[in-house]
């Protein structure tokens, strides 16, 4: 319980991560965390923030490449890492992170279907053996979680692909979950309060197991 | 001879590419190859210029990881080498290169120390088979070239390098020249006449063998 750990949230789009992030900083501070650094991805830094702008924006017609794409997700997410995330863990404090690298593994990998060993290999040449020690899958049924987001005004280059599109990437998230034992699915078809509920309570037994599922 | 073909020249700092690029231009003018595009790395489309400048520039203090820099160059690559280079060989223009992927391999991999590894799976993820037909390496002794560079006016972060830096680019250079018989080495410490009298004359050569080094 001293170390400082790295909690993630992730979901599709309007799965309900900001309300999530809120609910896992309110259990947080009832275990009087209270000095918790709060990062987005892609973003985070002031070069990542350029980043994140040059992956969401158009840039007159120019067609951005899958690979260009995922290269330079993980531009971004290095100097996060390591500018921001290890620091702060290192310092003490807690982060939380709105997506981490199992967003590029659903995005990249699972939706637009680059391959497993390219995935692999950027990953470990990004971030070596650096995990969250807990992730917070919000799984939501794209049908609905577009919905929502649609609601919300514009979208972005990513929020415009296919329906198919979030259907392999929720499949990705999916499969990660069930192999991988520190990310945690919280059904988020339910309603706000129900979703707050359920992440409170996966908190409390990761707490009470002494963070074991990480 | 029908098909278009794709020259870089490569060099370090001050080596003098750019009359290099005239040199090459005006040989390839006397073979009537009059329709060629001119390409620059890192950059040459709209995604990758910023690239570019998010490379060369300050982000108020922020350290720029090498990883970083070296995933936002293949990220401007891939863009340059599908949305333009590719096209333009397809389309049968000739196309000529400051700068291709042979500078990754000697600043990023050479320079910085990345891992031959790392670059090499780099390299296979964003270029898969892609290469130049031929490379003209402008070699000089890194003094005589950053004097040259620094004569022009003010550096950025890379030529802001120690020497030491710059020797380990040209030794991998060197070595890439010694192993890939598509790249041909110019004694760039020579006068701007000498030298594009070399280049010249290499070209001719390989103008002779009907691109047997390629």
């Amino acid at each position: 319980m001293k170390n400082a750990k790295f909690i993630v949230v992730e979901g599709l789009e309007g799965a309900g991560k900001s309300t999530a992030i809120n609910a896992v900083l309110e259990t947080l501070k009832q275990h009087s965390i209270l000095d918790v650094v709060q990062t987005r991805e892609p973003g985070g830094t002031r070069l990542a923030e350029k980043l994140r702008a040059l992956v969401k924006e158009e840039h007159d017609g120019e067609e951005l490449h899958d690979i260009s794409e995922l290269l330079m997700m993980y531009a971004a997410r290095v100097q996060l890492v390591e500018n921001v995330i290890k620091p702060a863990l290192n310092n003490g404090q807690w982060v939380l992170g709105d997506r981490h690298d199992l967003s590029s593994q659903a995005y990249q990998g699972g939706g637009r279907q680059i391959s497993p060993e390219i995935m692999t290999n950027l990953k470990r040449t990004a971030l070596g053996d650096f995990k969250p020690d807990l992730t917070l899958y919000l799984d939501i049924d794209p049908k609905i979680g577009l919905e929502r987001a649609r609601g919300r005004g514009e979208l972005d280059r990513i929020e415009k692909m296919d329906i198919s599109f979030f259907e392999r990437v929720r499949a990705r998230y999916l499969e990660a979950a069930q192999q991988d034992p520190s990310i945690i699915t919280i059904n988020a078809n339910q309603t706000i309060e129900q979703v707050a509920g359920d992440l409170h309570r996966a908190l409390q037994v990761w707490f009470d197991n002494g963070q074991a599922v990480a």
